[in-house]
């Protein structure tokens, strides 16, 4: 874009902090601006507000550092989950996965990454001793490691394992193989080799 | 989605807030979410400013009906922009983008919207009268009606160039046609036919 294209004052600016969002182009952030200029202004005062009062108020799970209003995240709080099997992830987002899922009714652990030395991500950067810490507490029977699978999602679990190989803790990693619902056309032939590989007597 | 698929507290107001903008669904407003709380949280607090500060500062321009910070906005302000070319769009948006083209030395009148009957929006919900006190108000040579090439766009059109039949003002319409750069395989019957009827000679 030319300077010239680049609205000047406070739409120029909201356009601008807009177009930082990931997955908001130049064009989308100027319709959205204008959006909130137009119609009820309220509305980008309520906006406003959330991104303050979430800044302000999200934090890290002192447990599993989930996001949390408070000090324990609520499912670390809830007596009901198997506070035994703990479903190890790199983000809160994908915390956010499984719980939509609404099928795993034990707890998390979130890393806040995956170990990527190119990037200088390395096991300090991540909450790797939080967790071996919280494994060596006791009272763990299974860790399901649930990092993506990546070349370094797969090392990370491995990482993680390494440290815990001389616990009696049971470690796994989430099964590979073929999207339940796709067609083979679309499959790559490394989710075949998973699916080969992880095959099952029915 | 299920109650349970909503996130409570800050950050489902947050995801909330951000799937209500125009074009942003649950998924992408989900990953914004986390990637402001993620990062740096500077950026978050900036865009909250940056929609503070467009919702208290912006207003519509006196004489145009753009948007502006101040009293009359720097184009009706310009004394090298042609004040006897006035150029009607449907919004600020649209003025912008005759702005970036940056072939347009005259200056604007901003309609607010288009006449749509059927949505109750008649010639005094939009600035029509306004612009017929500007033309009378002498000055104006020429009008260019650049409201949108649809049924009501057309119509606002009409009914403009109707109320101002009886003054010397020229009254003229974008030209419609093919989009340049476009190939024949992708263009509609309805933009061969403004294309034919428009044709002109080389
Ligand atoms: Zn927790
Ligand atoms: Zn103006």
């Amino acid at each position: 874009m030319s300077l010239r294209e680049v609205p000047s004052g406070a739409i120029g600016l909201l356009i601008q902090e807009l177009s930082r969002l990931p997955g908001i182009g130049p064009k989308s952030a100027e319709r959205i601006a204008h959006h909130l200029l137009n119609g009820d202004r309220n509305q980008a005062l309520a906006l406003a507000g959330a991104l303050r009062s979430a800044v302000e108020t999200v934090r890290a799970c002192s447990i599993c550092h989930n996001w949390t209003e408070d000090e324990v995240c609520s499912i670390c709080r809830d007596s009901r989950r198997d506070a035994s099997l703990l479903c190890v992830v790199e983000t809160p987002k994908d915390l956010a996965s499984f719980e939509r899922a609404a099928t795993f009714r034990g707890r998390y652990h979130v890393l806040g990454g995956k170990l990527a030395p190119l990037d200088d991500v390395g096991p300090d950067e991540l909450e790797i001793n939080s967790l071996i810490n919280r494994v060596r507490g006791g009272g763990v029977r299974e860790l399901i490691l649930a990092t993506s699978p990546t070349l370094e999602g797969d090392g990370t679990a491995l990482f993680i394992a390494n440290m815990l190989a001389m616990t009696e803790v049971r470690i796994t990693r989430l099964a590979r193989g073929i999207p339940s619902g796709s067609s083979l056309d679309y499959v790559n032939s490394q989710m075949l080799t998973d699916a080969l590989e992880g095959r099952r007597s029915i």
